[in-house]
């Protein structure tokens, strides 16, 4: 097997077994990158030279050896950090981000900086969809997406502020972590809203999900492997965004809910109150009211160089006074009190992760309306792959949880996952 | 009248009136500076060509050629940001921080950057007390608090994590204003904790910080100034704290509260519930987890250039599990959720802004034991000065109110601040 598409934990047992070298497995993915790059375009920065030092340095560790793959919005202390932004161009940051330092201290080796969307926004970059290059890989999180897809490395950071590590990796046909508010630090984060970004993780598994994010957060996230001692209690949430799904996407969650009800679980519907839904509509006023105070710098110094569509999104964010803002994470406020109450009666809940497969074109990377609500939620979201679309595009399906439920969330993303793919 | 002795607000309109221009105030505020800073050493770095540059070009607006002083802990585009750490010595940001950004959009000049202890937290700077060189200016905005108190600028940013803001102003008898949490945009700032970190004002009155405050954050603050409509409703709280409060510090509270009565106010005791301890408790172990978390890059590239203190500090707060540090953020929570009620009979609380005079000496910057409870409650504080102590220092009374009643607060300082002055 080529060492490019190991799992990381098959990668890191080969490599603790001295059946694999660091050298060895970043020679392999730069071998991949060096195949797939011409069209994939999913890297911002890469310099193998510099990729091959790391490796023959690479710490010792939980996660010694491994390729990791940054979004081009955290810091990274040896290479330029650029937010694909021409604001931003050749911006050399003196440190890393606290999720970086801790990924290398842990022993993971940085191959890169991958293709994020302007300011992890809407503005797309190059990166094309590994499964089709006609089509989008999804946004904003595109090159760590489609770079783990393609085997450039087995795992990757993402940041989702509504829903850019879910809906890339479900478009890309990979794993993503979003883990619970707060899980990994911010530090050195490009950050664009306070109230809802939050740093996730890519991966070709659950699995090696729960080994970076558990890696960088000192946090133990349990092996999502091991098999349930009863079983699993699953909430269909069809959610306010369900007319926004294809007929494929809706299909696929309701076969979804019998194949795992033919596999032991107890799965029922589940409505959100309507207070979900009005927190999901102010997810919009809330985030880009936030950016805009964020981006204060660039608003003042260089507005002609964000894009039309990011200028028009800030200004939007201006127009509404800080108490309309206040007023949007309040009612975000009162649906997080509420949100164990409105789903005890289940484990996690099943949600798509997209509308539908990846969108035709690299200009739209799609949109998040089964993502917002989440995010805003602070809750641990997992999208893991559940086969292809009619385009030949994967889907992904989306498994919630409560927040700091990460543990049972991974587990029951990996049951659901196995199932899923079986089918 | 010196124009380095004016407020913020009468600065202003004398500019407005043009009756003085941002360039005299500046000269006048540089003047300040040379004749004191041999002495204070309140600036980590000044420029004063910059400075007389940005008072040329100042912009038009709410704080139109008033000159601003900046912690050294907030990114600025045009003067290097360290710290107070060798660690980023010579470090020039690309872009100003949030607040820094919205301070100069709206006219403000910044005049330079004040000194910080090491990266906010125990191990000082040179700065020494503007009433007496011999003791502290408390920390750790220490530059701003001084540079306010001495004439160098009519307001300034601080930062307080645990007592950072109110210690300091109180010591050096100016006042001190942090905001509820999240008020004013953090971005650029170099955060230490997460859950903590929140930017405030300082300023020689409270409508000094309340303007500054609103221009920044985009609020309306009110006018602090203006009469209530019907008598202050006023919760004394000795607090946990109380035994670490010397004999002036509870003299003065308890004085106060006579005072306050006389001019009109409704005064009785408050006693918070266990829980408040015990969120006050948590308090370092929240903090501390954090920040080590956070200063990952520094802790793994340059953990000899650290104080000796702080590396023992951050190692204390990598000992203790996420999940011990998610069990305090939890206490914090509960105790958040529950002020409103808890103090439901009063419009704000008052209560000592320390424990007592500025220690002698600048080794050390004072203690936060009456001030880490209310920054973990996100509520807003203001320290208003309140005459002398035995030493011949500043006291200062704190008005402690609830998340989002930062109007309220600023009004209700005021005129507590105007009853203690007369006294």
């Amino acid at each position: 097997m080529d060492p490019a598409d190991l799992t990381a934990i098959a990668a890191r047992a080969r490599i603790a077994a001295g059946q694999l070298t660091p050298a060895a497995l970043m020679e392999a993915c730069l071998a991949r990158i060096a195949e797939r790059e011409p069209t994939l375009h999913a890297m911002a920065y890469l310099d193998p030279a510099l990729a091959r030092l790391g490796a023959a340095r690479a710490r010792p560790g939980a996660l010694h050896g491994l390729p990791l793959g940054v979004k081009d919005v955290l810091d990274t202390a040896d290479m330029v950090t650029e937010y694909n932004s021409p604001i931003w161009k050749g911006h050399q940051p003196r440190a890393d981000a606290g999720a970086v330092a801790w990924a290398r201290a842990a022993g993971a080796v940085v191959v890169g900086k991958t293709v994020t969307t302007e300011f992890a926004t809407r503005t797309p970059g190059p990166t094309t969809n590994p499964h089709n290059p006609a089509h989008t890989p999804g946004g904003s999180s595109s090159g760590s997406a489609a770079g783990v897809a393609a085997g450039y490395f087995p795992f990757a950071f993402g940041t989702q502020t509504a829903g850019s590590v879910i809906r890339p990796a479900a478009y890309c046909g990979v794993v993503g972590y979003k883990p619970t508010y707060g899980t990994i630090e911010r530090h050195g984060m490009k950050l664009m809203s306070f109230s809802l970004d939050t740093i996730g993780v890519m991966a070709r598994t659950v699995a090696d999900c729960a080994l970076l994010a558990g890696a960088v957060s000192g946090r133990d996230l349990g092996d999502p492997e091991q098999a349930a001692s009863r079983p699993w209690r699953i909430g269909l949430c069809r959610s306010h965004a369900w007319d926004n799904a294809d007929a494929a996407t809706q299909t696929l969650l309701l076969d979804a809910a019998t194949r795992l009800r033919n596999a032991g679980a107890v799965v029922s519907d589940i409505e959100l109150p309507p207070l979900y839904t009005e927190a999901a509509e102010a997810h919009a006023l809330m985030m880009l009211s936030e950016s805009a105070r964020a981006m204060a710098w660039e608003l003042m110094t260089a507005r002609d160089q964000l894009s039309p569509a990011l200028q028009e999104r800030l200004e939007w964010g201006l127009t509404h006074t800080a108490e309309a803002a206040d007023a949007a994470r309040a009612t975000f406020d009162a649906a997080r009190r509420g949100f164990a109450d409105v789903t005890s009666e289940f484990d996690v809940l099943l949600t798509p992760s997209a509308p539908g497969e990846a969108p035709l074109g690299i200009e739209w990377t799609g949109e998040p309306s089964f993502n917002s609500l989440w995010t805003g939620l602070h809750v641990p979201c997992v999208t893991v792959p559940a086969g292809m679309g009619p385009a030949g595009l994967p889907l992904g399906l989306q498994i919630v949880g409560r927040q700091g439920e990460d543990s049972r969330t991974l587990a029951a993303a990996h049951w659901i996952g196995s199932v899923a793919a079986n089918h």
